[in-house]
């Protein structure tokens, strides 16, 4: 008998998951989404979700909303006790639809954590259920005062925030700290490099700070303009804007969107 | 409705585990394995299991069997999406009972893995479910040829086998690795540590390889005998085989068992 209380998911972080913005039952990232959580079964060693599936799955658990969030977590499938995988493996999908909620216009409000990322090769980039750092960073505040945190590694780099990747332009160029040793490959970053020219490198504090425009980006709530970090403050951007308007077209909800899948 | 697709160990691996050995009703290490999970839990900032009724609960899951491993996992419970903890926060304790094998008496066949451990002082030494490491160092190998495969940190400094510790002596000294910035605080470690003086100490694999006796532990398997790494060949040890004997001693079956408890 296959139960979840077996699952290498919970046992030991052993998976993926995406988290899928709809409109109706139509994801205008659900390839990018694929790709990654492909990209990541390969790197994990998992066996590769079959996609059409999991596509007709989470049209059917959107269906009922207008616009929505549809988590897949796809892990190891059930295994017996020990880090060794079971042969074969059976991947288990779990899907999780919840409405969507608009996005407020005023510019997030900006803390630093304490907690670090740590440096892994195998597993940066990639969009894994071992999630204790982030965990533990958006544990160090409660309440409304804030509405996100930043995560620097362990050599004082700003990496980026609890959910969501970095963005910063200075000096009139755009920046986003590289994901080869941790963080995770947006589906959201993606989008606003194919947008703008963004250089990927080591952001510090201090060039941060001087920055004269941030942005965090993520795949549900998708480019979102930064008002403060900590005492420092940032106005609305026109390039920012920009960005962000260019985003919520692409979620408009209009009569044609089921009929052009 | 609190469901276990909804848990925060299966979302992030937010949460603990412990794997206890048990001689009918007695664990002899019960009181290291609770220390070691209320530490994880402030850790983490979980809330405290009740040691008493997690007690009640394990025995009545060992009961049934002679000989017994029963694995307890303490998560963060149910939770809304995203990283954020619900307040107030209710753990979840899963258990698992299963038969205890007999170990082999025949010496541990190691290996090196190419997957290292990162560094990450907040997590180390606790046995959090964030396991992909293991789990990806434990998939280099299949078949029956070596039972388990030594890590190295970044630094590539040996740290621990996969689902053990490990311990050399060197010119007559024992010498364990540290577990501040990676690897776990094991149970069997802790009682190896209190029968003969151990330094932790960093371990080179140079300095591994020209060790006169290596032992793994584990609480399951207590300490174990490492009769090669690779190429190179270690051969029965009295000091080692007087460690092996002790540790068996203590998981002893006889009829008194229960009436002490």
């Amino acid at each position: 008998m296959s139960l979840l209380r077996d699952d290498r998911g919970l046992h030991y972080g052993d998976g993926l998951f995406e988290t899928i913005r709809f409109v109706g039952r139509q994801a205008p990232f659900w390839d990018w989404h694929m790709q990654r959580l492909l990209l990541g079964s390969d790197r994990l060693g998992l066996p590769r979700p079959d996609v059409s599936t999991l596509l007709r799955r989470t049209r059917r658990a959107a269906a009922p909303l207008t616009q929505s969030i549809v988590k897949l977590i796809w892990t190891a499938g059930s295994g017996l006790r020990g880090y060794a995988r079971p042969l074969p493996m059976r991947g288990r999908a779990l899907l999780y639809a919840t409405r969507y909620t608009p996005v407020s216009s005023a510019g997030l409000r900006l803390r630093w954590c304490t907690t670090r990322l740590g440096a892994q090769p195998a597993l940066a980039g990639i969009k894994h259920l071992n999630r204790l750092e982030q965990v533990l960073a958006r544990a160090e505040w409660a309440g409304s005062e804030f509405d996100e945190g930043l995560m620097l590694n362990m050599q004082g780099q700003v990496i980026a925030a609890t959910a969501a990747n970095l963005f910063a332009r200075v000096d009139g160029r755009w920046f986003t700290p590289p994901v080869n040793d941790s963080g995770i490959a947006g589906v959201a970053r993606r989008w606003l490099m194919s947008q703008v020219d963004v250089t990927e490198s080591a952001l510090t504090p201090a060039a941060l700070c001087s920055a004269q425009a941030c942005v965090l980006t993520n795949a549900v709530r998708g480019p979102q303009r930064v008002a403060s970090l900590d005492s420092v403050e940032w106005s609305v951007d026109p390039q920012v804007q920009s960005l962000i308007d260019n985003w919520s077209a692409l979620f408009a909800v209009n009569c044609d969107v089921s009929s052009t899948l």
